[in-house]
């Protein structure tokens, strides 16, 4: 029996936006859902979906009454428009987010006031492609979604946010904002910055060798054609857990760059021996 | 009308060299097929198989009166095959190989003397995986192949050899042996390099963590599981090259992390932008 809403709003419903409308639709999330988007051509791709009751072009109408709201927009915006709407929800209601940064969004959005509680989560759901076209219902299945309450955050709505992912087919983990920040730095924003730096190099050589490059090249560079406004904002929001993970990176790359200048090879193989050790139980 | 030989010999059928028999006997490239492995369970595979016509524990055996042999082994090992199968080859006939460097290998093989002239190639296909039990027919199809003639190297060989290539289904380029492995170190070197010092770096933090990454960081480390002693020996033929890529990834790399560490954000983008044209082209 899945936890239900009244009233879901959706702002901003693109790729992530779009596929939660979709998804909570066939899974009986919410009696209603209800879409802010700024452009009227996605209002008017929104109304004429079957997952969609309505579709509004001020924020604080789409929320009116509702009881869950959740910001899909790029990490910049998500507060202003949790400050935004919070006065207009249903007492008691949950806002809650998709960005792919937390620490700074959660401190300023527990102080918006208002009628609404904010509880931070971070769908790791999505690809490299963007807009509601792509959108699909099963994008979260089996994907992991991290919570991040506030020690200050009541346990009731963080309870209900986090059954409302796992009622998408999540697999929801719950860590403070700022480990989050750590970890994401980590495991998405570093290999983030390793593609398109790679990509950047290689844009500056030859276009014929790129006849030459192979399956791993394009694996290993896929991330590199996301949104590079939203990687900017991503970058902003969570610079200082990015330049550590950065340096802790750099800190390898010589270990590496020293063993093959110095032909130490077996050095140098026991280091592969281990980034492969790591892959192969990922 | 593909070019046939009257026998192939094949030394070392790991995934490269099995997949090359089973592709070779599938297209009628070759009258018989013989293999030399050094482990007895391979050919007793290979001679299980349908593709391979007889497998010799001896190289000289095995290609003894062959007109093309194809050297399928780790790159250290290449150059000694060839000086040891040489002097017992069909006369004028060819060798060639599926080496990832090329500059060394070409220089040395061309001085072995014996019967056979040696043409270099790196047919550009495989995967992480290794072993004859991932081998298909269709591993070459539509993959690149690069063949690299020294200045010396006869013309009709080579014409052979690239003919060979394309017969497979490969699509075939002819660079220099230094070319080919100024580009490979680019396209191929130091994205495995960069896929397995993120995974080095992944491995000393906390597993849980793990359970947050997404497909974003499986597709770029998958390279790293690729066979930590095999690149030991690429990274130790193509050393110069490489290190000259991992020089021109860190002038990029720094620019990139003073724009973040200096909140110059839209220079920051500007990079990702350029990084995501590049990707959009591959």
């Amino acid at each position: 029996m899945p936890s239900s809403f009244h009233t879901l709003t959706i702002l901003a419903p693109g790729l992530l936006g779009a596929s939660l409308g979709q998804a909570a639709r066939a899974r009986g999330l919410a009696r209603s859902i209800r879409v802010w988007a700024r452009r009227a051509e996605v209002r008017l791709a929104c109304a004429q979906s079957d997952w969609c009751d309505s579709a509004h072009a001020d924020a604080q109408e789409a929320a009116a009454g509702a009881d869950l709201v959740v910001v899909c927009t790029p990490v910049e915006h998500i507060v202003p428009l949790a400050r935004e709407v919070s006065p207009v929800c249903a007492e008691g209601a949950i806002i809650t987010d998709v960005g792919s940064t937390k620490s700074r969004i959660c401190r300023e959005a527990a102080a918006v006031g208002g009628r609404a509680v904010f509880v931070g989560a971070h769908p790791m759901a999505g690809s490299e492609k963007s807009g509601m076209e792509h959108a699909r219902a099963d994008l979260f299945e089996n994907r992991t979604c991290i919570v991040t309450p506030l020690p200050s955050t009541p346990p009731a709505p963080v309870d209900r946010v986090v059954r409302f992912w796992a009622d998408l087919g999540m697999r929801v983990k719950t860590v403070s904002p700022e480990e989050h920040d750590e970890i994401v730095a980590h495991v998405s924003h570093l290999p983030h910055l390793l593609a398109s730096i790679l990509s950047v190099q290689l844009a500056g050589k030859d276009p014929e060798w790129m006849s030459c490059a192979g399956q791993g090249l394009r694996d290993t560079t896929r991330i590199a054609a996301g949104h590079a406004g939203l990687w900017r904002s991503i970058c902003a929001q969570n610079r200082e857990e990015i330049l550590r993970a950065m340096e802790g990176f750099e800190e390898e790359w010589q270990r590496l760059r020293s063993a093959l200048h110095n032909q130490r090879d077996f050095e140098l193989e026991r280091l592969l021996e281990r980034g492969k050790r790591f892959r192969d139980s990922l």
